[in-house]
């Protein structure tokens, strides 16, 4: 499968990196075509691997995976092309932080909307699926990093992308009693919302290798 | 110990007969002495058991908890008095919820701001403890009715004021391991913002006894 990602951070790179070891073609999108970044990595991966613009990744993509800052996500989209982009699955990893007062950032979106909802909404022929967005990178890619059972969560309007994407998460390593449907995309509120407490966790455990779990009677 | 704990709804409730069960006594405050649901309480819960007013259980308790709607907290605390409460130990339960546009609720303060700071910052000599606010009220004094381990926060500026919470807690029957200090009263912004998720997993989980446990490398 040809995947698309937005962006040529930690987050970005991480999940590109994985679906390359998978086996899967990956083009990195970035602002500009040569992005030093970009370039870099695609020399690292090899022939799977390849780098360009966000809408030659958008066009590149069968499924696409937004991995950019959430500060700039719409104007990433927006940037990617409509038209590149409708009836696919975009997996919005993205967390819309503002670190501009310094830690801990805060949002610039919550409580009665969410990026994952300002997405389907400026998009709406697009598969939008929030999910990963409540962890480290490396863990996103490799939840055996943190031991025994733990969750990632999935929110969005269309259950076949969901099914799909929970599809990609299972190969990322994800075992598919521990990938939680959280209903519609306004539920990206609430997996955007956790992002506060998981950054006070995250001093109190000491490591980015931690997650949650979700234990119920 | 003599307990004052704000609130007769479900929380208060609980909280209240808890503490009665463990041979504390207890006056639960309401807006009003001989308010119904206060009454009918003391009845059944014997000689340990009385209620008044804010003003009253404030004056009454060592230690105080506030198991008031958080939308209307800050008005219960003004009733109840800084004079009545300075110095003492106050356990903030509440969440700032308003559920007057439906569900799922929306929060009337967060991201850049929380209930238990602005308690906090209120009332400069009461020592806040923000704790339990991210769980069933069942399940806050009776933890093992979700198996296995899992965690409850705590949230305060006074390292004193902490320490005999996390004891008050071990009384309640969480394990000293599942106790979890998150820092000063500014990380009650986490512990609130997580309570949009916390609404969504209980409509995927099915039961409100349960609850999420932090794993780590």
């Amino acid at each position: 499968m040809q995947f698309g990602v937005f962006g040529t951070g930690m987050v970005g790179q991480a999940l590109a990196s994985k679906l390359v070891s998978l086996g899967d073609r990956v083009m990195i999108g970035a602002r500009n075509r040569g992005n030093e970044k970009a370039v870099t990595w695609t020399k690292a991966m090899g022939s799977l691997a390849s780098q360009g613009s966000f809408a030659d990744a958008a066009r590149f993509g069968e499924m696409v995976l937004n991995a950019t800052s959430g500060t700039v996500s719409l104007e990433v989209l927006n940037s990617a092309g409509a038209e590149n982009l409708n009836g696919k699955i975009l997996i919005d990893v993205s967390n819309p932080l503002d670190f501009s007062a310094g830690m801990p950032p805060t949002l610039t979106i919550c409580n009665t909307e969410s990026l994952g909802e300002q997405i389907q909404s400026a998009f709406p022929h697009i598969r939008v699926v929030k999910a990963l967005n409540t962890m480290n990178a490396e863990v996103m890619v490799n939840p055996s990093l943190v031991p025994g059972a733990h969750n990632v969560f999935i929110c969005g309007n269309d259950a076949q992308a969901k099914t799909q994407v929970a599809a990609l998460l299972e190969r990322f390593g994800w075992p598919s009693a521990s990938i939680l449907d959280l209903g519609d995309i306004s539920s990206a509120r609430g997996t955007e919302m956790y992002v506060p407490l998981w950054l006070r966790l995250w001093g109190v455990v000491g490591t980015g290798h931690f997650n949650i779990r979700v234990v119920s009677a």
